[in-house]
């Protein structure tokens, strides 16, 4: 797996692209998403693909999904994250046990970005499953 | 920190937007950039940003920096990265010496996002100067 990451400006605002073409922007001067914050979006997208396969294997109808992720990081350089939250809001006709059972397994199983941030940060989870949007 | 993480497909192509307001796209389904490939643009773009810091600082006159980054994923599930290697391309009058050095206070000191991942995975650099574009 394999990323390219060009300078835009003058400073430190940049482009990452695939193998396959797609590109994100990232910033360390407020001009796009940070690396850091970058990292919160990769977990909870993670999660979060995880979260929408089991759902479907279980035939639970999932309308849509939403993550609130939240990271907490050290005051001394490095600025690792300690912690890390993501509250999941499953909108659809799930079943609360089906929900818990499908977060668990991204969280604590599957998901690789998870995995590799638990080592350095606590990660927990919350959700609620709403009905209707 | 914080990040909102929303579906923008019914599968697995969600939009994720920071405090500022500031988004990127992330995928599951080869729509955007996926998780895994964001963690490598993220510890490509952090130790960049301390480069550029550093560079300046050490007055090197840096005219451009790019980053190749690449991932080795293990084969069970979870798929961590076991190793990243990240080989920076420096475009200026910049001595050799500033240029190891920067590389190595990123790698090893500054940048959050290394120091996170080199719990799971060996991280190595490599670089060349250029003098031209």
């Amino acid at each position: 797996m394999k990323m390219i990451l060009e300078r835009i400006n003058d400073n430190m605002h940049f482009k990452a692209t695939n193998e396959a073409g797609h590109t994100h922007e990232l910033s360390g001067d407020g001009l796009a998403v940070g690396p850091m914050e970058s990292l919160l979006s990769a977990i909870a997208g993670c999660s979060t693909i995880d979260i929408v396969m089991v759902l479907k294997k279980m035939r639970q109808e999932l309308i849509d999904i939403k993550v609130e992720v939240k990271g907490t990081r050290r005051e001394e350089i490095p600025r690792l994250f300690t912690k890390i939250h993501m509250h999941y809001i499953l909108i659809g006709n799930i079943k609360d046990k089906k929900a818990k059972e499908a977060i668990d397994l991204s969280v604590e199983k599957y998901c690789s970005v998870s995995k590799m941030l638990e080592k350095t940060a606590e990660i927990t989870t919350s959700y609620e499953i709403r009905f209707e949007e």
